[in-house]
């Protein structure tokens, strides 16, 4: 399974594509799509939802897993990243690729055992895990390995719980 | 010039086509773009960006004007919120329309003189504005209407004083 995970944001939107490879996770690749504050703001919304309907035709996806945000630091904040998001889902929604939703928190907790780990605590966690010879830069694509992580972890458990149900 | 104007909600999406004719303002057509709290919230974003674009292929449209929020209740309705108007801006930008924004204040303020004007008196004013038999219903279609007109106002202003400062 090979899965798109989304940091989304206004200015950076931070991607990593991930395949799973029995036990071991693979980063196939990662990058961020960027806007310019100077741009029209429509036009930086377009650019976003044009930049992931590029990356799911360029690489063959299962699923998209895009960070779900329940805090921003004010409703002016909100109202930009949830725009953001919204156009990120929308060009996911057009190619016909499944979407899910994790908090911050699920992926921090999937990837490092808790929830409010720092920065750097992911940063070093997903290089251990995707077994990188160097930290994933910049954090922005860490923080969206982590959620494609998230999205894995509850796929193989959920497979797991169903194959248990079935014998 | 005829212009489309959006008040956006997850929920539900007011639009109201305004085209100015000479001083006179009037309403082409008006509804809603309705989708389902069950349905998948991907999808949700999709059809209401596809219903801009079916909106901006069916109707001549010059621009698209839009509410921008810069308050809301909380940071979780903020961000439901910012995800619909992401999805509509997409929506027009894919059609190459120009899309502005203006604050509800400012509207309520071009239709009515007053920014904080309650709901009645926009509807009232819309209703007496645009010639209209009946208040427009839903109030999202009034909402939307008063942005459309407020729009047109700014570009009227803005051609007045051109032509003014090239005498």
């Amino acid at each position: 399974m090979i899965v798109l995970g989304i940091d989304p944001g206004l200015g950076t939107t931070g991607w990593a594509v991930v395949a799973s490879d029995g036990a071991q996770r693979v980063l196939r690749a990662s990058g961020t799509i960027r806007t310019d504050p100077k741009e029209d703001p429509a036009r930086r919304l377009l650019k976003i939802c044009d930049g992931i309907r590029s990356l799911l035709s360029d690489y063959t996806i299962d699923a998209v897993a895009i960070e779900d945000v329940f805090m921003a630091k004010d409703a002016r904040a909100a109202l930009a990243l949830g725009q953001a998001r919204g156009a990120a889902v929308v060009g996911a929604a057009m190619m016909g690729v499944p979407v899910s939703s994790y908090a911050a928190l699920e992926a921090k907790q999937a990837v490092t055992g808790n929830g409010h780990a720092s920065k750097e605590q992911v940063g070093y966690m997903i290089q251990a895990l995707l077994a990188l010879s160097d930290p994933l830069r910049p954090a922005d694509c860490a923080d969206a390995a982590a959620i494609a992580l998230c999205h894995l972890n509850r796929v193989v458990t959920e497979a797991v719980r169903n194959e248990v149900g079935t014998r």
